[in-house]
Order: structure tokens, then C-alpha cells, then sequence
């Protein structure tokens, strides 16, 4: 988007969100470490000094490959090149009755939805007459062994060993027990196994009980069944899985198991060269394996793409694209997070520090740091979380 | 509440919300000034080192006077005192079918609701693709001359001159059209004549229309007529009209016109001396007319119904409230704002910062004073505003 500022095009970005939002950082919305302003950026704010830019604001309903056209929000824009970035989002492996009960997190709505179970799951054991009740209140069962899945198991823990201490009077919120349920063999299985090992014992050195080689056979409201066995939780959070936006399917592209876009080597679709595709929707091999559904990586594809369309207006023919791995951040939860860049490998304290100092650098806007980090250093001090509030719309099943 | 704190006795809160709400400042929520845990703060965390304090979350279904219970969740909890703070709402004066058009201001939820539909509007112009949809749509309406209409009036007008200049292609929201309409003669009818005068004149340096002695005789989701005449606006937003809340007539107290409390002088319910009622809920006569619904008021009711419930405990008769006025404030927008203390009064930048400078000081928590200093600083040099999102669960007629 931003290389393309001085390319002799016209660009329309159309996105269903007026905002940009931080990813890495939206579990920290979602168990109430941040407000959401502080990890979102309004799209047209970041973009309204390029004036080649125009942003409309909602759904693709429709794409036409072959007349070129777009539509959204019951009108047709033509194109002369169309860039698809529309990501991925969870997957409930063909059981989406699951959604209800099983919240994931890819969006600031999904964050608020999550926020609201775990706080209403405290009230509510507060106000429980009978013990079983109460204990599933405060059952929390966070699926897939991912990094979401791990930064939602250990902040978990952490709100209640720490910050809801000393606020109930019928319940010892420390008592909760927080489960991370793995189908893999381990936990953070894109990092390698000894920083897995890590995690894990990071994440149970906080209280979280980690069952890895386990899948999940069903989700209700009650609880899950894994291996056989039911587990009486109250509050199920989704971390696993992944299928691709739609989009791929509606450009009449060739998509892999998940839905992801099997592209050319220079990012663009085979079968209609100009539609472009950018970030995780994206299904490529980079030098080794696949290149993973990563920010940097999806950085890279987007500048890519802008070069590519640029080498096609000057009649070139666009290059492959190359992915630079630069490594893995991973957090645990307060002091552990877990880093790979390869040639170094890090755990526990100094990889959380390193872990923060790469999160605040990468958020948009001055403000936004400085508030995140002022949220950071007083929940570092004091335990307390900044956003603790629940808002009726975000209580729904 | 927490006047209670060394009383003998135990304390059941009991809130619908799981945070105090700093109601003056809802409508920067409401604008995208601010965050909303900016301007709250958890009840738990507010009282958790009372340890005569329980917490329950929820809505009081009913209250048995004779029976002295109260019923929240299906639960009957037995009191020897009751006190209901349970304030006033916005009130469509019979038309309760205008409340999905025009949306008003008195919780978190109802500020989102604003925000979503005010950013909204701007998306839709953009994308309009005839003159007068695209008009209707730039076309803002704010219903009552109150504090909170002329806030939200001047700070939309702030927004649409300065905010978003230069971030959209097809509209100029400097062109946008802000109408402020009051029934009565004047704005800030609890004012002196002079400063709401003085209000109407910033208001319409801001870029305001103010239209006086007009009442709205009908509200659509094309526009509102007022006067016989129509005008087309997408957005209207409702800041007249208080009607209190209904668990007065639950109390099976006297109430008067707008449902308020006619409590005795010690705030206890006449036919009810058990029954203590604090807050815009309580109607009751000052020194200079009936006691306003205004916080302050609010937090000297407060804690004159603990020392009457201690004086009932100790044996003694209680004493009759005496209402201290300190004043009124009202901020018009950017740099400008009224204030009456009776000995002294203010408008514009003066009285501007007098506001500033007493929010921040009633602002609970350190961490949201300084978060909120910070953004009012980036939003004072930088015209940007800090929570400019919208989530589409907002996005509700």
C-alpha cells in the first residue's frame, strides 16, 4: 500500500475495518491488559498524506476475475491490478457449532467477546450457590498450542494468581485452573523443540496445566471432551486451526487444504495474472518450508506485490519473490517469552524484554507506545490490568 | 460506599456494570477522544480493601420492601437497609420508538453505539454516490442543549473541521452541517442567561447552528422534523429528556413527574424508612430549587446515607440532607467552556482549562490521569483523536 506512494497508480483500499490493527498485540485486549485504541491505527489517518490512496470502508461481496471488477457494498469498481490480503482466521475443523461456546481471537470484536467471558466468568463464580458451579467458572480451557493459544493460557494464569487477588469474597480466584490443550506433540511447534520445552515449562512455572498430544472431540457449553475425558470449563477459548478468507475462492484462484491461494512465484495468482496475493492468504515455499503466516512475512509479500506491479507498468516482468526470515517471537506471559532468530535463541526474562522492545517499536503511532507503555510498566508494578471492563454488547453466547 | 468502610455493617453492591463509569467524560468516548478504560475503573478493584464489601454483577429484577429482599440473578438477598443509586437515563418523551434513530449518552455501551455511528457517517458520505445521500450523511443532529448536546454539538463540529481534514477524497467533512436544537429558549438552561449566551457563541465559532426554542416533533432514520420543517440528517444523537430509573416505582415510592424519588429529608423513602435512595434518583429541594442531578450532588447524597444508616445503627434519628453547591461546568469544545460558581464565572479558554483542570483532578486512578493528560495532549497539537474505531457489534440501529 505505502510503496505503491509513488507509483503512477490509483489505489483503493477497501477494508471492512476503519483501523489497522496490531495483531501481536489484541491477546493483550482480549484478557484486558489494553484499551484497543492503543493497538489500533484509523487507515485513513496513517494514509492521508498519499494522496493516490482512497479507502472505502466494507465487504468484497464479489470478485470478477475476468471483467476486473470488484464489488463492494453493492457497487462494482473496476481494476487494473487487484491485491487480495484478506489473511486467515480460525478454524474449527468442520465443527463450527463450536464458535459459540469457543471464541477465537483474530479481530478488536473477537478480543472484546473474550474479555467479557473471562471477566463474567469470575463474576459469576463469585455469585455461585453451589461448589461444581463454581468450579466451572473458573475452569478455562484455551485450545491449540500456538502462540495466541499460549499468550491467552499465561495471561490467564496471571489475572488470577495476581490481579483479581484480594477482589472476591466467595471465591480464591488463584484457584482457577487454566488448561492449554495441544493436539501436537508440543507447544509453539514452529519454534524449535527445546524452546518449546521452554514455554512449557514457563507457562506451567505460571500455573497453566499444558496437555500436549491431545485433540479436542467436542466443545459445549459445559465444557470440552478430549481423549475420552470431559472437562468442566465454563470458559473455552479457540487458538487452533486455520482457514483462509473466502476471497481466494471468489478470485477462482487454486487454493491449498486450508484455503490459502497457491500463487506464482512473483505472488500473483496463475490463472489470472493480475490479481496479486499478499500476507496469509497467501500459500508459497519459501527456502525452508513454507513461508509461515507471520506480520514480517506478510510485510514482505505486500512490498513485494507494489514492486511487481510497478515492474509490470514499466513492461518488465515482475521478480520472485524471496522471503527473509528473520526469526520467532513468542511471550509466555510476565517475564517469558521465548525467541528464535536463528542464531540465537532465547528464553524466560531477557527474551520477554527483547519480546517488549520489538512489540512497542513495531506499533503505529508515537501515542500508542507511549500509552502501551505506560499500561505495561503500571501492570508490571501493580498486576492490575487497564481495561478490566465488560460492556453488555460483548455478552453473547 | 466506601463512606461505609469502618460502619458495622456488611455491604452488598450491587451493579450492572463491572466498573465505575466517569459519566463526565463519556461523550470523549463517545468522540473518539478517548479510550473507554480511560474513564473506568473496575468496582472490584475500587473497593477491594473494603473488606465489609461483597460485589455482585447483575439487574436487581425486584425489590420486596415488605420482605426487605431484593432479587439480582434469581437470587433473593435479605437487607436492613436499602440504597438505590440507580440515577436517570435519557427519556424520548412517549416516542420510544425514535430511541434506535437518534441514540443517546449515559453508558460505555451507549458511547460506542455514537462513536460507530458518528465515523460511520463520514465512511458513507465518502462512498455516497448521489449529492443528497451524500449530504444527509454529512448532516449531524444533536437533540437537547444540556451539557452532554453541547458537548457532543462543539466536538463534532471539532471533528469535522479539524480531525479529518485531508483524510477523505470525495467529501470535504470540514462542509459537514452541525445542528444543535433546544426546546427551550436557551442552551445550558441551568446556567445564568449571560454564559449560556456565551456558550452559543463559541458553539457557533465552532461551526455549530444552534436553534433554540424548537422542539423535535419527529425523528426517522432519513432525519428529524423540528418546527414543521424537515431536516434530512443520517445521524442524530439524543441528549434530552431524563427519565429515572424504574426501580423507584419497584420501592413502591412516591415519584414525580419524571419518575424520580420524592424522598423525606434524610433521603429515605416516607412509606419505606428502610429504603435510603442517593443520586439523580432522589428528588429533594435545595437552598435554590430542587438539588441538581450532577455528581457532586450525587457523592454528598452518598455519603449522607452512610452516616444516616450509622446514626439509625447507633439509635439516633437521622439528619436531614443539606445539599452544598460548588457550582456548574460545561465544556463547549476545543478551548472553550462555562463555569458558574456563583462567586465566579468563566468562559472560553479560562473557564477551559478550570474544566481541564478538574476532570483530570476527579479522574479515579493515576494511570487514566495520565493517559488521559497524554491524549488530550496529542489531540490538542495534533487535532487527531486516540480511539477513532469502530467494531462492527457497534454498528447497530
Amino acid at each position: 500500500m505505502r510503496a505503491l506512494a509513488r507509483a503512477p497508480v490509483d489505489v483503493l483500499l477497501i477494508d471492512r475495518c476503519n483501523h489497522h490493527t496490531f495483531q501481536p498485540l489484541l491477546y493483550q485486549v482480549a484478557t484486558a491488559g489494553l484499551a484497543a485504541p492503543s493497538i489500533a491505527a484509523p487507515l485513513r489517518h496513517i494514509l492521508r498524506q498519499q494522496r493516490n490512496v482512497t479507502v472505502y470502508l466494507g465487504d468484497v461481496q464479489g470478485v470478477d476475475a475476468l471483467a476486473h471488477t470488484v464489488t463492494v457494498n453493492e457497487q462494482r469498481h473496476g481494476y487494473d491490478y487487484l491485491v487480495l490480503a484478506t489473511g486467515t482466521t480460525h478454524a474449527y475443523f468442520g465443527h463450527e457449532q463450536w464458535a459459540g461456546h469457543a471464541p477465537g481471537l483474530k479481530t478488536l470484536e473477537d478480543a472484546f467477546v473474550i474479555r467479557a467471558r473471562i471477566l463474567n466468568a469470575f463474576e459469576q463464580a463469585e455469585m455461585s450457590v453451589d461448589e461444581a458451579a463454581r468450579a466451572a467458572w473458573l475452569s478455562f480451557v484455551v485450545v491449540g498450542g500456538g502462540p495466541t493459544g499460549v499468550e491467552l493460557a499465561g495471561t490467564l494464569a496471571e489475572i488470577a494468581r495476581h490481579t483479581l487477588k484480594q477482589e472476591f469474597r466467595h471465591i480464591e480466584p488463584a484457584r482457577s485452573r487454566v488448561r492449554l490443550i495441544e493436539a501436537g506433540p508440543r507447544v509453539l511447534p514452529a519454534f524449535p523443540p527445546k524452546l518449546s520445552a521452554a514455554a512449557q515449562r514457563q507457562l506451567e512455572r505460571l500455573g497453566v496445566e499444558v496437555a500436549t498430544g491431545h485433540a479436542i472431540t467436542e466443545v459445549s457449553a459445559e465444557g470440552v471432551r478430549v481423549g475420552g475425558q470431559s472437562i468442566a470449563a465454563r470458559t473455552v477459548l479457540w487458538a487452533a486451526g486455520v482457514a483462509a478468507s473466502p476471497l481466494g475462492r471468489l478470485a477462482g484462484a487454486q487454493l491449498d487444504r486450508v484455503g490459502r491461494v497457491q500463487v506464482a512465484a512473483d505472488l500473483s495468482v496463475p490463472a489470472h495474472p493480475d490479481i496479486f496475493i499478499a500476507g496469509d492468504l497467501a500459500s508459497i515455499a519459501g527456502p525452508h518450508g513454507p513461508v509461515p503466516g507471520i506480520a514480517p512475512a506478510a510485510k514482505q509479500m505486500g512490498r513485494h506485490v507494489a514492486r511487481a506491479i510497478e515492474a509490470r507498468l514499466a513492461g518488465r516482468a515482475a521478480s520472485a519473490f524471496r522471503y527473509h526470515h528473520h526469526g520467532l517471537l513468542a511471550t509466555v506471559g510476565r517475564m517469558a517469552a521465548v525467541v528464535d532468530l536463528g542464531w540465537l535463541r532465547l528464553t524466560g526474562l531477557v527474551a520477554w524484554w527483547f519480546w517488549l522492545m520489538a512489540h512497542i517499536y513495531f506499533l503505529i503511532g508515537f501515542r500508542n507506545r507511549l500509552v502501551v507503555l505506560i499500561d505495561w510498566a503500571a501492570a508490571y508494578f501493580t498486576y492490575e490490568r487497564g481495561a478490566r471492563i465488560i460492556v453488555r454488547s460483548d455478552q453473547r453466547e
